[in-house]
């Protein structure tokens, strides 16, 4: 990434990006910014959280086009277009039905474009311009105007090796990074990147909402399935923690430092054993009630973290998100389409069965996200300033922008720390956006550290080692990878 | 307006106003924010929301004196003198049973003037100090030594032709304004202001609160008096319904282009026809429970979304005031005497009947409003930023302010852009406030792009364009004006 | 304090402290508040409301070591460093069961001062630095290397008479203090400062939740015991507020000027008497539901704003903790052990009650303080900023900081305005932070109204007045001290 940062952003009057964007606007601070940024700008990216697919990596196949690399699989893209009137078609967001729907990546792509004024001030425009710059050596604002001239010159650089996953990811300087997989999936891509013998850090992380909540689809077959995979019968209630602690096992082998679940509310539960085996007998018979089904999940996090005392996992936790908004787009595209909101979400009954059953157990990590951000300084802050266990993951989705992580900063700081934090995550599925997103979190970070600096808060020789903490350190040792 | 506010403000040291007022500190970004604002201060005023009075510009009666004019009839000045223990009695404010209130303008006009200190740092006091300024050509402080001399300024020139209704309306520079009537008002100010000649564009806004709401004081009456209006039998739904298309027709032929809502919570449903009939017979004969009640109003909103779809009215929502929160003053004074509180207010299952409904329907706006801040970026911003029919309002009431709007700017841009809002509403009763408010919101909206500029947010070339987008066009596009 | 400050901060390269901390970055801005500080910084401390022990001015012991002054007792400082996994054994923080517990304070400072990194930019270690420096001429930052010769240099000053307590006080140039006593403490400690013809005032305040909460634990001997020392029969309703009455009259012999209250949630209730006797008979014989033991809290706020409105005592309210949410830290530790833990608070409805039977009462003061941040601009600035009674208690406890000042201002300013806040709380355990909260609250408070100036919101021969309204004359006035 360094050097085509360097060839592209300094004093070059056409770029795309501003070389002091995001510092404080105070000439003094701003440059107390821009000296700790420079330290840290080129540090190796850790990204222990994310949704790029794994069969890039595995068989590191070129990118097809520009539309499909930078808008049709992108929800922050294109839920933006629709909202002011495109049809999710138009922009090549597949149907459900099969039905027709843009093939055209140019006109998708002018599409795009035309409407890029929509994207002023986001975070979607600053992580492409970082993208079309930095990668692709665009210089252009996007427009109608300037539209097939980008086109053409990223349609062409993709045909090149140069633009191949792996070779990508080794120009973003990606020390290691970690997708996301069902319990259930076989890691067949993992396998494939391993047995291939490139030294790229691609791990897995245990995600195993399929097979932990009655509520998703065919959680019963799922649970049999990983019974079969696991060589357990997982209809049992012992069976089935077997089961979860063999796949555990099977993942751990593939690298994975961490599980990670995404459920509705922050609920956890430490029930009794056989309370818990006979709810899961329930949930596995489709009978359970909407709030059965919630204490079932909210079980099976403290169950996970009993695990994980084990097996060293860490436990990511991402509640709060109300999905599928729309039935008529999820009968229509699917999952996954922008429609995602998030909800007012409380922590401090929902974890209490949680931190009560391990959250005293200094070698476990737990890390916890919120869609509301009203609970950084009541609620995350106040529990990860005491809780041995327990740790705040960054600024999630929504919230992974420049006035985010100031508010996280700000609010979760002068009660958690800096070291009750883990550092940044990505957590993105557009590949290209992985630099531009760590590039907005270093700055964010060595904006607020020169800003305490220069009110008194850090002193100024402190100032540098968190930056590198916040950049690298943090992130590395927290999802010990 | 802008010989007004050229002749008192440049440059003179007795001002009450700081030319650079709300613009960033630093001095570049300052320099950046005030050529924005120079660009867009003097553009006519767009006012698509709001509560003044039609019989000023129907009759075009001088305001008859000082203390009517700026203290008995505004909450936001009321409430404040009240909270440090002066009695509304002694405000003039009107007693419902007729009792004793003071009458005597100059003494109100007086002890609001000792106690003008009580505003120090609030809206109401740049407000009051614009209005003063530009408006009456004042420089000194109000305090007890110049309340006189104030006084006795605003009233001789309240005696004169320049300061009538339809004269300051053209001296303010208003292009459009919206009043909010009744559903089930005669509109006779309105048909008197057409009658005239008058070329003020004075419009009226459909809002049938009192024949929506089952609690609203003589529901049944009111449904009943629509009925005649409209010449429809309004006891059947599906005589209610075709009233209110039918009163909505009639709104619109005195220039509305929008209807408005103001529940206690965002409570929308989309039952079956079957189902609301019932419902509505039974709020009929005022037998609802509560619940029902809300599900009455949040039934109608639906409604009143599809009869848009066929008239083109914009649907407004103002959710979440808690009226009328002492039952003391209540009975003293009657409504709207500043006792309305905002309480939390969750948006994102209450509007989900609602947006999967109507939702989609590109050529439909609804604009939807808060009291209760932690929804921008949680709930409001991710909703408008997918679905095609919403917008979100501007800051409202108790948010119209330096800070509010910098918030709302700061928590919702980054998710729902610039386009999915809708300009500015200055939803006053208070005539001289207008050009005050909405010049606040020019300087607030190009101080917060000339910090996005200097932060490398957003380009130096697209600034001027977005601040003529929220100053002018944005309000005057999703209006309809 | 005025020679230490002067001492240690001025220009001196080896302070811990930033002459400039906590001011806006912008010189002139900086410069601005800078003025406005240094005529507030000396005035003397008004700490209406605190957790100070009566036995050091009673006793005028000398504080027995560092670790005990600055570590053992400080929940702000022992959870941070037990969330990243030090034992609070190794704290020297008393077991429940007697258990072996760190003894050497060296040792227990040693590991403080290892960790020290971990207090980087949160209050506790401004605090701390303050202390250091102001009033023990430390210059050097603690950490590992500096840990002993800082410890040997307290060590042999608190040995010293000009460090025992009163001689502190009176160093700290604190005007008046409150401490903090349960309705059936003796007040024995008052008594003997009294009796000692000491000049430092010292005075009480009636904390009654011992007796008003049914769930408090042995609430039913606690109320037999009031009615023993106010010689009323308590056992009845009749009795019972007798009793109070009586007890109230007892602290205020020893300068009480306020009730404080701290509840669960800010629920109030206005029940007819014999309701509320017959719930308050049910709480005794111990047989309440926890709604009924919620509603005889809420109902008893009611009952002492009435005594209020004879007695004169300030009446406050701090809700809204989840107290003890380790219940394994609870069992081994006991009460207070940095596990409180804040939640959502809702005071529109919840304070309904109580403002509807006594908030039109301008001789009475009820000051409502909050760990919900939210709740600023929407619920408790509006309710502030419109009833008489009600007044809004500076930013508490987590929030007794920077950044939370900051908001509070920012959120409650614009509505509330500066007269229906009542100054700054200390509200602290930890002597020596007294005069490094106050000269935080001073800092943050003139940051503030540098901003308001530059930014035209507040004119600029206001400042001072308001900045020493806020320094002293608020607290002192609303509290009437």
């Amino acid at each position: 990434m360094e050097r085509v940062v360097e060839g592209t952003e300094s004093g070059d009057t056409m770029a795309l990006l501003d070389d002091d964007r995001l510092f404080p606007t105070d000439p003094a601070v701003r440059s107390l910014a821009r000296e700790l940024y420079q330290a840290v700008r080129d540090l190796p990216i850790i990204s222990p959280h994310g949704h790029t697919d794994p069969r890039w990596f595995a068989e590191n196949a070129a990118f097809s086009d520009p539309a499909s690399l930078f808008v049709t699989p992108d929800h922050y893209v294109f839920r933006m277009l629709h909202s002011q009137g495109i049809a999710l078609e138009a922009l090549g967001v597949p149907r459900v039905d099969g039905g027709e729907t843009e093939r055209d990546s140019r006109r998708i792509w002018r599409l795009f474009a035309e409407n890029y004024h929509l994207f002023r001030a986001t975070p979607s425009r600053m992580w492409v311009n970082h993208a079309l710059q930095t990668v692709f050596g665009v210089t252009e604002r996007l427009s109608a105007g300037s539209a097939d001239a980008i086109y053409d010159r990223i349609d062409a650089q993709l045909r090149t090796e140069a633009f191949r996953p792996r070779a990508l990811f080794e120009r973003f300087n990606i020390e290691a990074i970690s997708t996301t997989e069902s319990a259930i999936d076989d890691l067949k891509w993992h396998r494939m990147i391993r047995e291939s013998g490139w030294a790229g850090k691609v791990v897995t992380a245990y995600r195993p909402d399929a097979v932990v909540d009655p509520e998703f689809a065919g959680f019963a077959e799922n649970v049999a399935r990983m019974g079969e995979m696991a060589g357990e019968d997982a209809t049992t209630w012992a069976g089935y923690l077997a089961a979860h602690r063999n796949r555990r096992a099977f993942f751990k082998s593939f690298g994975a430092t961490s599980s990670d679940h995404g459920h509705a509310t922050a609920r956890t539960e430490d029930l009794p054993q056989d309370v818990a085996a006979r709810l899961f007998d329930t949930a596995l018979q489709g009978r359970c009630t909407a709030d059965e089904a919630d204490a079932v999940r909210g079980h099976m996090l403290t169950e996970m973290a009993r695990m994980s005392l084990d097996d060293g996992l860490v436990l990511q936790i991402h509640p709060g998100s109300a999905r599928n908004h729309s039935a008529g787009i999820l009968a229509r595209f699917g999952r996954d389409k922008g429609y995602d909101i998030p909800t007012r979400t409380d922590y401090v009954a929902a974890l209490a069965p949680l931190l009560n059953a391990v959250g005293e157990r200094a070698e476990l990590t737990i890390i916890v996200f919120t869609l509301d951000e009203t609970s950084y300084s009541r609620e995350l802050a106040p529990l990860a300033g005491v809780y041995p266990a327990l740790r705040l993951g960054p600024p999630w989705w929504f919230h992974d922008s420049f006035e985010g992580m100031t508010r996280f900063r700000e609010m979760a700081t002068e009660t958690a720390g800096f070291y009750n934090t883990v550092g940044f995550n990505d957590d993105t599925r557009a590949f290209c956006s992985i630099p531009a997103r760590h590039d907005v979190a270093r700055r964010v970070d060595c904006a607020f550290l020169a800003t305490l600096v220069a009110t008194g808060r850090l002193d100024r020789d402190e100032a540098p080692e968190v930056a590198h903490d916040f950049s690298y350190r943090l992130a590395k040792q927290a999802y010990r990878l």
